[in-house]
């Protein structure tokens, strides 16, 4: 593909989702935003409160991909260690940051600038500030690193800031075609015959089961707009066809 | 800790998280159960639909912890590739199992058996299968590996059969302590005192975000009831008391 391809990782940090206290919303949120500037998710790890596992995930996920992004553990409790283990991934020092010192008296009293919000102003040396828009306390970049709450609202609006650096690829353009009841099981020959074909396009097949019966739909992906239009049409017709011929299920 | 500890990691299969089509709900429903068994869900990973990927994971994460649970790619369509990826993973063969066959000619009319149905009776050799009571084809499990269906519905009932072998250590006990608009950078200092002079339990403090304030919650956990209560009485005076001493917030 002439296309230039970039990528990402998203890591999520937190005991708090692996217990299940705290189902994840983050992911599917930051993947939306990546497909549509043209950045291609690749993987995605959650891991604990941990500072070794987390350094070994950053580590691992910053040498692979374009960018990594971060969510959760930049708090002011004992348990927020991102930072710390966002400066030791990179080996750089960390301290509090002037920018975010200034940035928080103004926000809190003398007496309301607790040692557990100084925290907060804790940022490796070297990284650039993400503004916060929400509560303040902002996230941070680093390299290709982009360090950001966990807190869905917080997370949401540090991402528009945090995405205002990376330049996306050719975007993927995609294309559902609605199978409805028409089993996987009667289309799936068909289909495979149809991707195999085609290695300009990726297309998958989604079942979901709601009110008791399976829905399917079929997910055309591409970054080029004439492929993706062609195999759409196959894929249309080829659904077409076997629902004409399909016996009742 | 005299206690048994049995972990565990999941890896979510499929292009459709990562694009952002599909929201994951498995995790979070998995990660609750295993907790109420007593296993310490420890590192989940999203993949594609790319075999080496998979395969990679497979390995890192069925040899890093006591058990593994998949999900996704495990249907009839050519992007259904998991039996094989594990397959790859575990150095055996992969074939239609007679079992399965058995089953899905119950099930199916012989012109309604396709060669895309019988793509889901490929079980890796020696695999064991899980039980799908909703739609049938089932999953499997080889070695500590529990493969299943990515379909919300489908998967609870397969781990429901998955878990019923599951040795789990002793359960993790948890206690809420709702802390309300306190702010976290309150109570942050005295959390952490609290948190660092005991090191049986696991002290987490979790913001949200509702109708724009804050609402903090700060979870104790142990499998140490008499440390738990300990803790949680601990917490709770000290909230008590800042919630007194509060000035508006």
């Amino acid at each position: 593909m002439s296309e230039t391809t970039v990528t990402a990782a998203i890591l999520v940090i937190g005991d708090e989702i692996l217990s299940g206290r705290t189902k994840d919303r983050n992911i599917g949120y930051i993947a939306e935003h990546l497909a549509r500037i043209g950045v291609d998710l690749r993987e995605v790890r959650v891991v604990p409160d941990d500072e070794d596992e987390i350094v070994a995930a950053l580590n691992a996920l910053r040498a692979r991909y374009d960018y990594l992004f971060t969510t959760g553990g930049i708090g002011p409790t004992h348990d927020d260690i991102t930072a710390d283990a966002v400066a030791e991934a990179f080996g750089v020092g960390i301290g509090e940051d002037p920018r975010v010192i200034a940035m928080m008296q103004e926000r809190y009293a003398p007496g309301d600038f607790t040692p557990a919000r100084r925290r907060m102003a804790r940022i490796p040396h070297g990284a650039d500030l993400i503004d916060n828009p929400v509560s303040k306390a902002p996230g941070f970049r680093i390299g290709n690193v982009m360090v950001m709450a966990g807190v869905p609202v917080v997370m949401q609006a540090m991402l528009d800031n945090a995405i205002k650096d990376v330049k996306g690829g050719a975007a993927m353009l995609t294309a559902n075609v609605e199978a409805g009841n028409l089993p996987e099981g009667r289309y799936g020959d068909a289909l495979r015959e149809i991707a195999l074909a085609r290695p300009a396009v990726s297309i998958g097949s989604y079942p979901s089961y709601d009110d008791g019966r399976f829905r399917n739909q079929i997910v055309v992906r591409s970054k080029d707009a004439a492929a993706l239009a062609e195999a759409r049409a196959a894929v249309e017709a080829m659904v077409g066809r076997l629902k004409g011929d399909a016996a009742p299920l």
